[in-house]
């Protein structure tokens, strides 16, 4: 089998799994009305269709791990907690689009956007309330299936109990990371660069790259060395990605990246560009238009160039590099001691590889 | 020992263990910062002190279950399947303010009003977003915390896949029924008798009622027949709890039950009272005062007697009746038949005759 042939076949049982979910629980919800089904029904749109990063990155490297041990590569297990991870993904999605107050994702309505939607203007009051609630009782449902399909996963007690804290694990980080988030955004928390790169590693590494990592590693049966190595890994990668997003957003193309240009800037996002730029003189000419929504493509561009000149984006582009450089350190240690076997370190180093390779 | 002491031994049991689930996951949190740390402590503070009806509950039942198997009461996992109770309880307090946009309860600031107190004035702006962002962040977390409590529980592997069913069953019941109450307040669903009993029902007493009875029956090793007579006296118990609550509002006392006089007929609340009263022709005298903030309380004492006249109290009262009547049935039933000892129903009796009398 082609590695092509089998990315896309994992693909489509991640996909098939998800499908499954959502319809058992749109069918078991039209015993409590419409209204109750048709929100499941929309969440299933929502949820699916997306590039299923963290579910495909699980099952690659249980693969490789199952493999390396000699392991019947039966997979089942796997696909189950990949789709569950999926839907910890889009619980984590819709509670944060309820508390940034957005109704657009990747340039299309995002739920809230879709139940609140009118004919014309703007929602409000009760249109944008019931869209709102709606997306915080999703989340919750989504967030309790998840952690419920950990919990029936059909493996040993042994390797139950080690899923069960790696998603308690999950979930607090994550939420603190947010917490920290919000606490940004709302001035309650000061903007050092050290909290924020704390923040971005609690809010993305920890669940989109740690967890599908040592879930793999978990799955497979490997040591709790493997599952820490694992951990460092999705650490340094998650972190190096995010840095990325953050980039993306102020320097890359916004026809590739599919966000709007600037938007990070017009929302006063609090990133690592913006508290290295703070430390800077170029800092005063920023701080006029950071967090303006008004902010026009030339100014947005003027700033870009002040970033640029201030060494952001250089002091920037060098953390993802010393991140990148510290996950394939933790792969060539583990390569030496033979914790991890060539075929694991090759996959995982082909991983990082497109992530240093990325521009969108 | 007396049953008082018994009453106060399980309060203070509950009690420990809530108090040793919020130090753990404070002291944890520390690593992620004060906010985080202080966000854990202050839910603690608002979670604490509650009257534990739901746990007791299910103690006070699982007891009277297992001596009656002349099983070994050993009562440590229904003690900590009783804290998780009473922390998803409180998960859904959280969520249920914050769609709500309530910052007080029972007179006191809730966790929200807590977070956002400032010295003077009403809190507004970047304050009310980051206490409201943050009790959605701790309901996650304790609904998170809930769920994977019932998944640890050190029971047999039967027992925890029908604590688990429980559970999932539980939530999914009262998210439904928080979703039509929020698409009632929201205009979006139609206030109609059966749905706002349905709602009640959903919401209220299956995780209020339900839950408990169903938790103890499963932990005491009780069939499924049992387990069903529990779910139907909960769910019948619980709706009648409902319905007193909203008939307590309106022509209750205040200084008893604690919540502000009228402040259902203020807020415009769909209650099974406003119901009945819509299908009369008093309802033309009362619309205009409904869902008023400015209700004064003169007024509300009119709209009372027009809620007298018109027959909502009496059916609603009659209502309470029926469903206390039901779960009495059931308990009938079942000791005829010998599914329920003497000892269950006497002690099921005593909690239908409390629920029965209550004023507050």
């Amino acid at each position: 089998m082609s590695a092509i042939a089998t990315h896309e076949e994992l693909g489509t049982r991640i996909e098939e799994a998800l499908r499954r979910r959502f319809a058992e629980r749109s069918t078991a919800a039209e015993a409590y009305g419409e209204s109750f089904a048709a929100l499941w029904r929309s969440a299933a749109q929502h949820a699916l269709g997306g590039k299923l990063i963290r579910p495909r990155l699980l099952l690659e490297v249980h693969h490789a791990l199952a493999a390396s041990y000699g392991a019947d590569v039966d997979s089942s297990a796997a696909i189950d907690i990949a789709a569950e991870v999926e839907l910890l993904h889009y619980a984590f999605l819709l509670h944060d689009d309820v508390i940034d107050g957005d109704l657009i994702r990747r340039r299309r309505p995002n739920l809230i956007g879709a139940l609140a939607s009118k004919d014309e203007g703007e929602p409000e009051g009760a249109e944008l309330h019931w869209a709102r609630s709606s997306a915080i009782l999703m989340g919750d449902l989504l967030l309790s299936t998840s952690i419920l399909g950990f919990a029936r996963a059909r493996v040993s007690t042994s390797t139950r109990l080690r899923l069960l804290d790696l998603i308690e694990h999950t979930i607090v980080e994550t939420v603190a990371g947010e917490h920290i988030d919000v606490g940004l955004s709302d001035g309650v928390i000061a903007p050092d660069l050290r909290t924020i790169l704390a923040m971005s590693a609690y809010k993305t590494a920890t669940y989109s790259f740690a967890l599908p990592l040592r879930a793999a590693a978990v799955l497979a049966g490997a040591s709790a060395e493997v599952e820490d190595d694992m951990a460092a890994i999705g650490q340094h990668l998650g972190l190096a990605f995010q840095l990325q997003d953050d980039l993306l957003c102020v320097f890359g193309d916004p026809q590739s990246h599919g966000k709007d240009a600037f938007s990070d800037l017009r929302e006063g996002k609090e990133t690592a560009i913006i508290a290295y730029a703070r430390m800077t003189t170029e800092w005063m000419h920023i701080e006029p238009f950071f967090g303006s929504p008004a902010l026009s493509d030339e100014n947005g561009a003027s700033i870009r160039e002040l970033l640029r000149a201030c060494g952001a984006e250089h002091f920037v582009r060098s953390l993802v590099a010393d991140e990148l450089g510290a996950a394939s350190a933790v792969l060539t240690a583990a390569a030496e001691t033979r914790t991890l076997s060539d075929d694991v370190v090759r996959s995982i180093r082909s991983l990082l590889e497109r992530v240093e390779g990325r521009s969108a």
